[in-house]
């Protein structure tokens, strides 16, 4: 017999992109900060007495999330923290979501979404993003289209901003105009907003469903530490608050996570630079006749001349440079490349350039 | 309208115990060890390169659980690593227990069952330990008796052991007994095992349906640092790695806690000195007139000779010492106390006898 619940004993699981040893590997394919994070972060860990780790943390990360509420211009009960951005997904599935009951994204997206969904046993629409451009449908945001209608009764949205894998910004006017009309929780995942012009933060005072969520992983180079935090109407983080573990947060990481905001000088710096080297990387690969989309993000998607984005995948795997490649009818034409130091992309154009005169010139 | 799913909307959430800022205040209410953690722990944050924070941690904390592995003679298949055993609990009811499915418990065992049973919105059954001692009630291990009829359907059955708050063991035998009959999960949270002269490791190989949790967070005065562990069958933590966060433990923590598992030296000095003075705390109290029951645990669980415990607890307090009180008909005549060092054991040991000099003598 089996002890598990049917939807768990069926589901394949979460994978998470590979995390190899890191010897002689150039590493593009889980969207990690090519560079250190702040150096307060090596005085902080210094810093910290072992005595103190005998002792549960606070259970709600209370300094941390007085830090952020200073930063983001929101009060303590807006704000949530959580061990990774993923945890405060977990919860948001766990406070909204009962069984049988319905959620919605868009795909492609991030593909935790459907698993958390899964887990739940709800179900999970999944939106198509349109056209060449994977851009976002126009019917969504008209309550009469039949498209509305088949998410009518979600009970929440997740939405990737900029998304995962395409790097792409939905408008801020369409979202504006989705929390408006969808009666659920909108779920605004902006773990890569600080790669970004704009972000959804003007929204939180406009409308009391949505939930923006923001994490330490991406921009401020500490995927290491686990720290992610929600923003939203103190009704919706109240509840939330019920839901998450206990201590879900340990010691060190709220210590390293406060020290790490403090540092908005660096923070920028990190920021300017890999938005360079993005811009260098798809200008360069558009002169190779990729299709590059806009990316606001620290990666891009790149679809090679050929649209054979597998076969460039295993070339890179083969050279030791790993990417990220999402298999399917629209997304196996891309291939998803984080951007790494300047360096790490000299190789990476460098080994493309070998690749196209192997294979793609006549 | 509410966004809640409305079990969540009507729950109340788990209350941890107070977390005091340490001033001058002597905390004996959360079970943490009152000595610091191995000397290792005070090398290894030094070692920590901060440049490797900018990563992913090992998703399944794959050296941590060999190294597990290694010391509890499993296999490293029977292993999951959570963010505390509180992780460890919660990916066990989001494997094994739909909505409107039952749980059960004992109580007073660990308030966070029926928590995470609401959040989950599944009922759960209390079975009361009996009498004075708090015992475990012989009729459950017998299959015809209606109280093991009441648990029957249930999919998964906590079991503390040593038991919170009592302090007290249920029997091995006994629970090898359960073992067999009951026919879902029997979840052994482990979390004060160190402190007790036997743990339930024998059953697992004995038994398919059976979850043993540990944690650093007692025994290893790692609280801090948020790990904990399961131990089952290979079947049964496959499922259950489907279930967690996909990075649900930190680098750091993960580094730490493998630290201080290597110090098995410490460990032992550190559990021979709490037993010590668990001793000499139960043996003075008992003198004093208090009913102490026989604590394998790290704390105790004491009724004054007045039965008044809530009197003791606030008097305690007002003299900035802390220790847990649990309304309630039969937990309320108790105070539990968290075995801390012998000097703020002595202090406490003064304080009660003011107490009694004051109220208790006539």
């Amino acid at each position: 017999m089996s002890y598990f619940r049917k939807n768990i004993e069926k589901m394949e699981g979460y994978t998470p992109g590979e995390q190899p040893a890191l010897n002689s590997i150039i590493k593009l394919n889980t969207n990690e900060n090519p560079y250190p994070p702040s150096p307060g972060i090596y005085d902080a860990l210094k810093k910290i007495d072992p005595a103190v780790l005998r002792l549960y943390p606070n259970p709600s990360s209370d300094l941390l999330r007085n830090k952020i509420a200073g930063k983001f211009d929101v009060i303590t009960d807006n704000v949530l923290v959580g061990n990774g951005s993923d945890d405060i997904l977990t919860i948001a599935v766990r406070s909204f979501l009962s069984e049988n009951e319905k959620a919605a994204c868009f795909t492609p997206s991030y593909s935790l979404y459907p698993v958390l969904a899964q887990i739940q046993n709800t179900e999970i629409v999944k939106i198509p993003l349109e056209g060449k451009d994977f851009s976002f449908p126009a019917e969504l945001v008209d309550k009469t289209s039949d498209l509305y209608k088949s998410i009518n009764t979600a009970k929440i949205f997740f939405i990737t901003r900029p998304n995962a894998p395409t790097g792409t910004n939905i408008k801020l006017e369409y979202l504006d105009k989705f929390c408006t009309i969808f009666k659920g929780i909108v779920f605004i995942d902006e773990a890569y907003a600080d790669f970004s012009d704009n972000n959804a933060l003007p929204l939180l005072k406009k409308h009391d469903n949505i939930i923006i969520s923001r994490t330490f992983s991406k921009s401020y180079s500490l995927a290491g530490i686990r720290v992610g935090w929600a923003m939203a109407s103190k009704y919706i983080i109240n509840g939330m608050m019920k839901v998450k573990d206990s201590y879900n947060v340990n010691t060190v990481s709220q210590y390293l996570a406060s020290e790490a905001l403090d540092d908005t000088e660096y923070l920028k710096e990190n920021l300017a630079k890999i938005i360079g080297t993005r811009k260098k990387l798809s200008d360069k690969l558009r002169n190779y006749g990729f299709k590059v989309l806009d990316s606001r993000s620290n990666f891009i998607f790149a679809s090679p001349p050929d649209g054979n984005a597998e076969k460039l995948f295993k070339y890179l795997r083969s050279n030791n440079i790993i990417v990220r490649y999402f298999p399917g009818e629209r997304t196996g034409k891309y291939i998803r490349i984080t951007i790494g130091t300047d360096r790490e992309i000299d190789i990476l154009l460098k080994t493309i350039t070998k690749y196209i005169d192997k294979y793609e010139k006549v």
